[in-house]
């Protein structure tokens, strides 16, 4: 064990409003949990950073309840066991789970949502089980296979496409034969994903005639609209939807400073004129198809068809920062803080 | 052949900007048309009102091109033929098509949305092949069945629930075994729907407190939403939607005075956080499986499980002034104008 017996924790202050404000966050330092009968103590080593860590600082509609005020702010995270009373998290293993942005987490009885453990030989480095083989990956190949459904020579356009979830979504797209426009954030990004992930275009949502590019990116129009920002992006997308296209509704980061309640798109109608099927996902609801897609995800990586980046943050105290940096576009592919 | 050798019909004169007014539409005199090599005359009987009468008078939007300037206003219409030059509509035949506002029409060759003949012995009256066995049941029979797909026990909450469509949808989910709750116009639509439909309640949106209505009319909330109206009615049935719950938007008739661009709901971000799918419908998609579908609808109404109420305007001068009233709530079930 470290030499530190104190445990760094960010509690949640105050809910946000509008922007995320890092300043809702408070690092205090508290004694170190003391497992009790039927749990372990982890050490965290990698942080998720999602753009749902804002979501749960609202109050606003969300799929699972608020961080409550005052409480350890709440985060994806792998560590390894230190000391247990639990048979299922023996010292030394790995587990992941809602760690919460601290140093040290317990893990076992009472848990709100049960933490894993992972096994002992992992097929890719623990980074990208956060990423591209973690929920990540997960949410993009379900919302893609599942939901977009896009066939050979079909346009699929991923908005937010250099981000975790978009930039495995649009490479699966590619995998499965559809032409790949991407909407991102700078032209750094935009080279990354046409030179190295293989997208087709990419549209740099900063340039003054962003919607020009995207025109002309997509000359058949738009089969498949991965959806991860909404606002004015999405409104872009939508006016471009060919009849029977799919919209997988993924994330709207571009409202989640209106606390959730993202308005809609000023142009819903095309969504009845031109027979839309629009979907959103959760992807613990696809839990018990996760070894197959696993599976899947490891074979693409291993055979080079699916590249896991991450932008890897070290020590807990940037984790505010971090993710507000994430608000303002800077992280390519996967944003990880990495502990101690 | 009556006496009158002309042939009325309604031209669209000018766009109608904002509510639907009359006067876009001027009743003419032409001389009774004479039939191509190729075509039928047809003395119209029975023309459909609907409310994508009001989208095809518009630019905005649509899933068929708008109404030309001056041209004859489009409309779904059933009549006789008593003039032929086309073996497939011989003399005394019935034809179901997009006839027009007029008193006669051409069939056959160079229609842009071909007529089709009626069979000679039918299974319920005329009417009904425009109402609840036509366009307008296939409507609620696809998009409730193919979309909304409501379990046994789900609740389903059909909006203008009195009107053509929405009196089949609400109808088909209870045949299905579901808590049907209707949104209409009116005390006596409500009454309607409750007595004579069987709907397990109804709730009139004039009235000041119809939000805790429904609210009370939905204690396990919304399983299915079958939408025909949009706007604010839209908002608080989402409010009340479930997870996984599904959106059937077969209609926007609160924003069709906005030339089709009818803007998205404030609350759009229910549907990311509840899983929810939404899909639009033209039930001129379904065509190959009309055959079956009709044989439920007819099966259903010789059970009288499915009741089919028609709303008849006579006179054609009428129907511009009967489509005004829809948009006021006027009609309970189809409304039709009955010709000469």
């Amino acid at each position: 064990m470290r030499s530190d017996q104190t445990n760094r924790r960010f509690l949640l202050r105050r809910r946000p409003g509008g922007d995320f404000d890092p300043a809702v966050l408070e690092l205090v330092r508290e004694p170190l949990p003391v497992p009790g009968p039927d749990q372990a103590l982890v050490r965290v080593k990698y942080l998720s950073l999602d753009p749902s860590n804002r979501i749960w600082m609202g109050e606003g509609e969300s799929y699972i309840p608020p961080v409550p005020l005052n409480a350890v702010m709440r985060g994806a995270g792998i560590g390894e066991v230190i000391a247990s009373n639990n048979r299922r998290y023996p010292v030394g293993s790995k587990v992941i789970g809602l760690l919460g942005w601290q140093d040290y987490a317990l893990v076992g009885g009472g848990e709100e949502f049960p933490s894993q453990r992972l096994p002992r030989f992992l097929p890719v480095p623990l980074p990208s089980l956060l990423g591209a083989m973690g929920f990540t990956g997960m949410t993009a190949y379900f919302g893609m296979l599942d939901i977009g459904r896009p066939r050979r020579g079909e346009t699929v356009v991923v908005s937010a496409a250099a981000g975790a979830v978009g930039s495995v979504a649009g490479q699966i797209a590619k995998i499965r034969g559809a032409r790949v426009v991407g909407i991102a954030g700078s032209r750094e990004k935009c080279d990354w994903l046409v030179r190295e992930l293989g997208f087709d275009a990419a549209v740099n949502r900063r340039d003054a005639d962003w919607r020009a590019q995207l025109a002309a990116a997509c000359p058949d129009g738009i089969d498949v609209d991965f959806e991860n920002v909404g606002g004015e992006i999405m409104e872009a997308v939508f006016e471009l939807l060919n009849h029977h296209a799919r919209v997988v509704l993924c994330g709207m980061i571009a409202g989640y400073g209106e606390d959730g309640a993202a308005r809609g798109p000023r142009n819903f109608s095309v969504l009845l004129m031109r027979r839309i099927r629009l979907q959103s996902l959760i992807v613990l609801d696809y839990q018990r198809r996760f070894t197959r897609a696993g599976m899947h995800l490891a074979w693409w990586m291993r055979r080079g068809k699916l590249k896991d980046r991450q932008t890897v943050v070290r020590g807990l105290e940037q984790a505010p920062a971090a993710l507000a940096g994430m608000f303002r576009g800077e992280n390519t592919g996967k944003l990880l803080v990495e502990l101690g």
